[in-house]
């Protein structure tokens, strides 16, 4: 194993990190389907998006036609402090499954926030005190963008408010307890500071809240507090925009150890990590100039892109934000109360909807109990402990590599580790008891789900 | 910033990894003190260690000679899986505090175990696959010592026992349950798997145990065991020894870029990691090759090296281990219940020892408040959120800096940041609540301590 040319990690020089983020829309012929004002279903307009989101973000979010955009040195500085992360050769996984293949892995993990959530983080904070604002406020669920963009407050000295889904506040101490090391304020959702929370307090009283009355929640404290914008994590053009700062380094540290890709797998929940991972590769593909197999990995339990319809729906539960065209489950559909971690979001993003749409990526579903299976076996095989997420990205890494074991192919595969579960060590814990099922939708609870769905003809 | 010659970051290159660990004691004149037999008082030879510790344990840890040691390729090849480590150059916290000084950290908290630890637990778990072992026992307070003997054990398909404080088994289950996903047995201490943790339950029913406590079991379960050994994670010459490979990639990093450093700095327990880091520098000093500026820093709640006795003390409150001569608060100090994390040992490394009483390291105690002050502050600077432990290197390593700020005077500053802490929430909790205080033992308190001290001529 030691004689291998190829190293157990593959650094880039801080030279040769990126410097432009990659926008795939711009190669696409058919582009993301536009944002629609709920109101008019007319596109939404720069104007319309600029109590919500920063000018310069509004502009990236728009933007379907500029290839690269350059990556502001501020924020480049920031990179350069957990960045560029490894690209790891799993010579021990390939070695403990006696495979052919050759296995890489992204890690994105080595940094505080515990996840790739940062590279957006820090872009969204740094545009925001550029426009001279006060603060940002936002949700979070499992935590781990809540923990990146109180890192990236921070650094910027901006206010940070997040919104808390309370079960998680409750359950997760020590996520918070991060946040509040970041000087970020952190409230439970739903809350009496705001007019929606204190809504469905009134209606629900023993709530213990859920992703879209955070959202609504940090939406309105956004738009009534002067000086403050809301932000978002995943899902949204910017962000895929942001994250291709992953594919771009996965890209170069394959060119630089002459490797080429065969199979690229990301986990997808809103899309933010996948979306990053494949965006340099999918341009390769939308040119002409290379072919990959890409493939998708979600959760059985919320399977969007699997089970659910392509069409135009609310991003948020509580139906306040934007419509976006994208597998969707219906913005009323909600994931089985013992999933654990992230990827619990009931739509995809419209750019990764479209490119499925168009044949570019497959994907497929995995049950919760198997991926949990595949995070302790490659966390006693490769010494990394996984989130929840990542794992199932693993698990059909793994079932990939296996395969090549049958046939004697000698494939590269490339999967992203979007991060590591310190945090997540309750749902561990739970597998460990044998206390985790595998609750999956029946075809019945997502007809009823997606029998709501907005009508736009 | 972004103009600097030196990277954020500066990796070895896999190739420029140590193959060899460092045995400073094989460069010092005045040596240190040997272990002796509780009951005869004689040095314990090979023949005495053999039943608690591996064979080949027990040589490094009786070679005083051999100036450097080879690095077994399976051991090489997991180093490989999480090192080299990064060395970074803490250009933001230069900036913030507005130093003329460089300021140095080499990070070892990119791995699950969190910490430095796992240089020494996979190397220790490899001996003992060697011998044909089944398995290994330890102990374990704050945990990391016992994850990162995890991973090694998992990685080498050994059998892992850990008996965990149990005040720490119930108050950190996330520390317990990554020890379980990597397929440990995790015994809350004192036990009634044991002899001495049966009798240490009779006479104090609702004790909720201590590090003396967990050891004695570990050892009666190790020597009383066919095919077990005992192994621990700091104070031997032999962890010492396995860490070297700290300081030697530090070293070589700094030479890569050209850099001297000035002062040298990291936190002291037991001192693996103050051990490992400045064996190479140490050295040099030793052969007269270079002069520099040493720094240990101790909390001020348990401060064996400012406010200690040089003398033979026991390794464990049990009695049971080998005698060590030691700077020590004496076998029985308990420090205050409320302090956090680790470096909580009531002694100090014997190799350390004979350094700082012949004048070649320096040593400082720090308070905890003090220190997560510290800790909050590079957090947010830095991006990384220190363990308690380092954050007493931290503290010091700002102070140093500051001191430049007055002096104009360009000083190259290298600390330790052994760890990361995401186990450590509650501590941090504890500091954002306000209630974490800096409870210092008396003189009396410690004289009390000291005055049990065995009688050794």
């Amino acid at each position: 194993m030691s004689n291998e040319k190829i190293p157990y990690k593959i650094y880039l020089e801080e030279s040769e990190m990126p410097k432009e983020w990659y926008n795939v829309r711009a190669d696409m012929k058919n582009k993301p389907a536009p944002l629609l004002n709920p109101g008019t279903l007319q596109p939404m307009t720069a104007e319309e998006l600029a109590p919500v989101f920063c000018d310069e973000l509004v502009k990236q979010e728009l933007d379907d036609t500029t290839p690269y955009i350059e990556i502001p040195e501020e924020i480049r500085d920031f990179y350069k402090m957990y960045r560029p992360s490894p690209l790891v050769r799993a010579y021990c996984l390939e070695k403990k499954l006696g495979t052919p293949a050759k296995i890489y892995y992204k890690f994105e993990g080595n940094n505080t926030s515990g996840s790739h959530k940062l590279n957006s983080a820090i872009a969204q904070a740094y545009y925001a005190k550029k426009q001279g604002l006060k603060g940002v406020t936002t949700e979070t669920g499992a935590g781990q963008w809540g923990t990146a963009l109180s890192m990236a407050c921070s650094y910027f000295d901006l206010d940070c408010k997040v919104y808390m889904v309370k079960v998680s506040y409750e359950q997760k101490p020590f996520r918070r307890e991060v946040m509040r090391t970041y000087g970020a304020s952190v409230t439970p959702s739903p809350s009496t500071e705001t007019e929606i929370g204190k809504k469905i307090l009134a209606d629900h009283p023993g709530t213990t809240g859920s992703l879209g009355c955070a959202i609504s929640e940090a939406v309105e404290v956004a738009t009534k507090s002067e000086g403050y914008r809301y932000v978002l994590g995943s899902v949204l053009n910017q962000v895929l925009l942001h994250q291709s700062v992953i594919g771009l380094e996965t890209k170069a540290a394959l060119d630089k150890i002459g490797e080429k890709a065969d199979i690229i797998i990301g986990c997808a929940g809103g899309g933010s990590n996948l979306g990053g991972l494949i965006s340099p590769f999918v341009g390769q593909m939308l040119r002409g100039e290379e072919d990959y197999r890409i493939i998708a990995v979600e959760p059985a339990s919320c399977p969007s892109f699997t089970r659910g319809k392509y069409a135009y729906d609310f991003c948020d539960t509580g139906m306040v934000c934007p419509l976006a065209k994208m597998y969707t489950l219906g913005s009323g559909f909600i994931p089985a109360p013992n999933h654990a971690g992230g990827l619990r979001y009931h739509g995809m993003s419209s750019t990764l909807s479209q490119l499925y749409d168009d044949g570019l990526i497959e994907a497929t579903s995995v049950k919760q109990t198997e991926v949990f299976e595949a995070a302790e076996y490659f966390a006693r095989v490769e010494g990394i402990l996984p989130a929840p997420e990542s794992s199932h990205a693993i698990k059909v890494a793994i079932d990939e590599a296996k395969k090549c074991i049958e046939t004697g192919e000698e494939k590269t595969i490339v999967f992203g580790l979007t991060g590591t579960g310190y945090f997540d060590m309750f749902a561990y814990e739970k597998f460990h008891d044998g206390v985790m099922d595998d609750y999956i939708p029946t075809d019945a609870e997502i007809a009823e789900s997606l029998s709501k769905l907005p009508k736009v003809d």
